[in-house]
């Protein structure tokens, strides 16, 4: 497949005669290898080298190290140093805490501080209802993991799932302007998490879960959904099914399709998987079969375990049996959230007329897109170096921000479907194509028209 | 007493005709009540009207409803709105979360985060000793309260503790460059919350834990500092000891006594007076009694609940017995942390020559620190508008500093104690004066001797 851009991007500071010619040596020799150079830096010039910082994109670690490789072997340059651009990103931390409130004198720290503070307290304790207003708990998330079904890595545990959750803090501040702080769990007791997160619930608007494995992720959601006032949402589950559902309601629209006439074959019975389906179902497609590794899911099969076995019994109303190719003939969609090579391209062939497939494992998907794409109608991905990436932050910023801004305390099916709807209607007739299903990331009018729709009550559908 | 400066801060927004000389008058009569006009500012200048925004402080709510009616009673003059410039700061919120890493396009989004993160986690996963490193773990820390002891407002509960916590928060920052996040409990129950503190570890580099209040804060510090890796710091305790001692060491300085020949009354058996306690001891004080409500504390008192017999056992080794004022018999220092007008200023004269008083209640000192001036050699409190205020914001931010730079695990008494003696030498001894004991909160060489002295092994005693 062809290079991510950047993830893994490096930069060689080089040590090098003064020979400018030097620098496009370099540059040409690392192209013809196959990498992309995005920046180049004399850092310092003296009469005997050079010093040069060379930043170039990889395919990945061993493609970047045979750079590195090719670089060494040029005549006259001596590598000093390879630093790997992503991890300087995150010395330190991605994320800060910043004061709003000026603290230069002691006029500021008497109001920011004792003895002024108080007053605001004494208020809140007598009036309760204010607190959104007049603290970080009408803008603040938590971003909850126990690191146990973190991307495509499982079970690393709390401690080394901090980028992750760091991250998605960066990006809710970045498309929403809500504040999110991590909140990584040292358990995988499903009785500790949900006493924990209700524990720490008076300082937050919002839960957002994050990779947790299935299906104690269900339990988790549904227990807090029931003790907390402020909503609680499992991003892996509803922030998938929105973005998918957006994308299947445009590609519908490319396809010339009604929702209620295609069936629909899910790949993959875990978190995404499940609350695809709901949404789907939810959405009125006319009729959904999931596939597992088990098989495809059928409710007169005793031996699935419950969350799957439940499954089973909202979707597949024949009880179709097999495998996976089973299920696709003469389907019209297939959506996948399972592991990689699990499809195989001309599979497609057996699908219904102007088959849409969504292949959204992560690194690898289901199928190659480019392979997929000679039998689709429409293909999409979660990969960012192809057409229509099905990419969550297209939802979460903006679902919270609707949540946060309506005060909400809790998080409705007709919700989710309004998000949906809102962010396939951004892309508008003229726009509208098989290659162009889903809106960027960086289009600000998404998170805005999603959280409007979360606030709403009309439904926006196409 | 004299006015506390700014809390009661109101901004007037007026009506008024088109004449100059009335922005005067209202300044006039706001002075000739008291209250001290911090800012004027014209925010309309029509011709048949000005709108003016008069900012001016009181000495308390029930005083600057007082200033508001003056200035309505002023001729041609119209109030339209009274903004609480103190509520106004808290809307929002006072602190916020910050990307520290651009996040413009696809390039950034694939380093911050997905596909790019992942290596970044794996790596983590196998070296988890570069997780302080490489995430937020390495500088921040959670300020934990379950809002049981707020300020003097006593158990106003967690949500109503936020501003406190947030302004904790924003300290940590402005003073030490320190992520901090408020964690606001929803339980007083020691086990919960010692449980967790322990589960949301992983995260956080320091644990702060604020407000909690006596006996329950001793065993949760207890039971956290045996279980965790990161230290765990109750600032009520050892930020308030570590300023007294400081106060303490700099006071005998000007007094001219040693530690060791010096006798100390503390009146106040709960945190921060049992932390006083311990850090005196550690510093050599001669001798130490503890007053309370059930009055001097012995340990031949056997009606003493267990903290209290505790402290008992640890001080007053003649077994004194009666009052305040019977302890007070030739003592040389008197520390309060108990509760307003508990020390009549004539029983200072009782205690020894050039007696020193601390009298640090919240917001109402034990004694009016004017009237103790008249017969003590050294006075000091907690209150911004007298000299000597002795404020927690002196230790906390340099000492977290210190602990994290250190990658610390634990907090020794020896650490504590340099930390006292290197606030006090910030004093030079050209500054050093009985109205000069303890350097100004924004006097930004005491976080860093702080945090120093904190790291290194060398005690700085004066």
């Amino acid at each position: 497949m062809s290079v991510t851009p950047s993830s893994y991007s490096v930069t060689i500071r080089l040590y090098t005669r003064p020979d400018f010619a030097v620098v496009g040596t370099v540059a040409t020799s690392i192209a013809a290898s196959g990498g992309i150079v995005t920046a180049i830096d004399v850092a310092e010039s003296r009469h005997d080298r050079l010093v040069v910082d060379v930043t170039c994109s990889a395919r990945d670690a061993d493609h970047s190290e045979q750079l590195v490789k090719v670089v060494e072997g040029l005549d006259g340059i001596t590598v000093h140093k390879v630093s790997d651009r992503t991890f300087l990103l995150h010395l330190g931390g991605k994320i800060e805490v910043a004061s709003k409130v000026p603290l230069k004198n002691r006029d500021d720290l008497s109001m920011a501080y004792t003895p002024g503070v108080g007053r605001v307290c004494m208020a809140l304790a007598e009036h309760p209802e204010d607190i959104p207003k007049l603290t970080i708990k009408g803008n603040a998330v938590a971003v909850v993991t126990d690191g146990s079904a973190v991307l495509g890595l499982g079970n690393i545990g709390p401690g080394a799932s901090l980028p992750v959750t760091e991250g998605k803090a960066a990006l809710f501040k970045r498309f929403a302007n809500i504040d999110a702080w991590p909140i990584c769990l040292d358990t995988q007791d499903v009785d500790e998490i949900v006493r924990t997160v209700e524990l720490i619930a008076p300082g937050f608007g919002g839960i957002n879960l994050e990779d947790i494995a299935a299906p104690r992720c269900f339990e988790i959601e549904r227990r807090l959904r029931a003790s907390l006032d402020i909503p609680v949402f499992h991003d892996d589950q509803h922030g998938t099914a929105i973005v998918v559902l957006a994308a299947l309601t445009n590609a519908l629209r490319v396809v010339g399709k009604a929702v209620n006439d295609v069936r629909v074959v899910v790949s993959g019975a875990g978190a995404a998987g499940s609350a695809i389906v709901d949404l789907l179902l939810a959405g009125g497609v006319g009729d959904v079969v999931v596939w597992d590794r088990e098989g495809l899911l059928s409710r007169d099969d005793s031996t699935l375990p419950p969350a799957k076995a439940a499954l089973a019994g909202r979707t597949n109303a024949s009880c179709l049996r097999g495998e996976l190719r089973d299920g696709l003939a003469g389907s019209d969609v297939f959506i996948g959230v399972s592991g990689p090579g699990v499809l195989k391209a001309e599979w497609i062939a057996d699908m219904a007329d102007q088959p849409i497939v969504f292949a959204l494992a992560n690194p690898d998907p289901e199928v190659d897109p480019v392979e997929a794409s000679k039998y689709a109608a429409v293909v999409a991905s979660g990969r960012s170096d192809y057409p229509n990436q099905i990419n969550n932050v297209l939802a979460f910023p903006g679902v919270f921000r609707g949540l946060l801004d309506a005060r909400a305390s809790e998080i409705t099916p007709a919700m989710l479907l309004r998000a949906a709807y809102a962010i396939a209607a951004t892309v508008t007739d003229e726009e509208l194509h098989a290659s162009f299903i889903i809106p960027s990331v960086f289009n600000p009018a998404v998170p805005k028209a999603v959280a409007e729709a979360i606030k709403g009550p009309e439904v926006v559908k196409i």
